[in-house]
């Protein structure tokens, strides 16, 4: 099979997860008395931040599923179905951001955040099983993948469960330092990819 | 017409209706009373298992249909009818889901996993009305399309309706036990695609 | 401006707004006291039905559109407006349609039906006005289309803005009855398309 | 990277964003008293003045995000995240309509509209860092990029941002003519694209 339906399908699940993060700000907002929404819309900033967040992540994860993607010539049933349960954690990533923009104001905050910290843990190790399952022995790589790229994908990526299951026990002492230990994490990643990608877009986008 | 714009509008109600999914998990956790979110979460689980199936049986789906696809060279106005029939019992998979998270572990789990079932069970014999169109006669089928190939997808889809018929009526006598027949056979598919479809890749995906 | 960025477009809005109105099937079931679900499930038929036939009527409008893009070359921006606009009208159909799933058991069902007559009146408007804009005077046809297929198409067009008219009045009068016309209409260019439209397919869609 | 997929993942998010704008309709109705429901469809009326509104001006977005990736040959990686951020406030759009469509008619429509100029303002602040960070030094444009119709961009996209900023400042002192405000300059643009761009689409649209 070819590895362009699978990007499209891919493509077509990121796109909406990340349109569907709208609602958790929706649900956070509700409906105030009469004369309060102003206030209401002020006090809701939790939502706004959560929204970001979990939108920058999704963009993330869809630049560098690309950036993968284009190291792989050719897919077979088990990477379909890896990819599959890779995507089925990501579009479950607006029931959490939802929490987090509900209840990170609350009593109610460490569950949130947990929650929301186990769901991008999760993310970034479907995310290694998937890559990881391409580029052991070459199986799935181009014939032309660059090594260097290739090595640079697999030392950055076995990094993200750590650093993503970090910020969920940090979330589980202090959730409001987990919440900014998640919006940290996801800033560094938006800075790295938009200066120093540059300065490495040919050897990483190829 | 060709087949491309068909898997495009196909992929997109798949993509769509696998992503709604989360809606399902969204209604089954609710908003519980102050400090009690983490037990909520915790047993809401049927919701996270009913969003899990239903997610991989619709990547499943999305993932024969391109392999009939594969076969298929051309449509024609009564396949795109067909198809569009076959998309509609798809997307209705995220209601009986939201049902299933919401009922299983209460009196009216009955009315719900049967619901589940029976939506599963049309969208197997949706599905073999158009692989059984297409193929009959090599009616749509390409000039090259591989006789063993269609033959073993003709073997496998045949038996789709009669399993979750199966599985529909073990709902009925008792609901945990048809739930665990919809996990397993979808655990069945993933994992059979995944090891044994490896072996078969030349033949079933060309 | 080519026109697969406009398919591919209308393809998203087309699929979206199909699998959104699941969505009117989980407002029409709503929660049930325990133990009722099955009797919920039973007396919510006007939903099904409801989302049945418009989930259909989209598919048939996708088909329509493909139809008629195929017999167009390049697009202007006043087309790409007459299409936002046509799209907008698509996009309103969910809303409608979870009002006659709600309200068609009810002393309401009046202004649900005739609300769903006139939303579809106005899609068969919006559709006419992009086939005649891009018709007339042959202005975005292609150099090679066939005359017969586009005096075909401006034949079939012409009628649908006042058969849905017809049944919205019928609405105003009875509901049940405009319920059942639009079913009936539905049903006939599902048949007509899939029956009488492959004899012709080597003319409507080239 | 090439472009064909940032637009890809663009026409999707813009796709579902458009066609989520039902919701807020949805919500701006809700569910009245038997036999109240044709009075509570004609009270709605801003929330369909709301949707027409936001649809066609995620419309108009999407035709002019195309005008600009025509211009652009490459995309490099601040690019890909100065588009992430782009789509984040395109996909921001159906809650201030939500607001808009509910609000408009009571105590709190000067905080509604208020929040809905400011989304549409950044959202013309980001469609210009897209712009000129692309433009700038003709960084990432082709190197056939017309001259005349590049600074025809440039000088049309910059009076955006400032002109949405006036018409929130409007809807800060009086809400309705805000309203008014948006929906005329939502009318120019689509009138403006259709009839003039039609003279011009030689240059525009290359």
């Amino acid at each position: 099979m070819k590895t362009d339906r699978l990007e499209t399908f891919a493509d077509g699940v990121f796109a909406i997860a990340a349109t569907l993060l709208i609602i958790s700000v929706d649900t956070g907002v509700g409906s105030p008395a009469g004369g309060r929404l102003r206030h209401e819309l002020v006090t809701a900033w939790p939502s706004y931040v959560a929204y970001v967040v979990s939108f920058l992540t999704i963009g993330i994860i869809w630049a560098n599923h690309h950036t993968v993607m284009d190291q792989i010539d050719r897919v077979d049933r088990t990477f379909l179905m890896l990819t599959v349960g890779f995507l089925l954690v990501v579009a479950f990533i607006p029931f959490p951001t939802r929490l987090v923009a509900e209840y990170l104001n609350s009593v109610d905050a460490r569950a949130a955040t947990v929650a929301y910290g186990i769901t991008l843990t999760l993310t970034a190790v479907m995310f290694n099983a998937i890559w990881f399952y391409a580029a052991s022995g070459g199986r799935l790589l181009r014939a032309d993948a660059d090594g260097r790229t290739v090595r640079g994908i697999s030392k950055t990526f076995v990094l993200g469960p750590w650093i993503y299951l970090a910020a969920t026990l940090v979330s589980a002492i202090s959730p409001k330092l987990g919440a900014v230990a998640f919006m940290l994490f996801t800033l560094f990643w938006v800075v790295e990819s938009s200066f120093f990608g540059r300065d490495r877009s040919d050897q990483v986008e190829a």
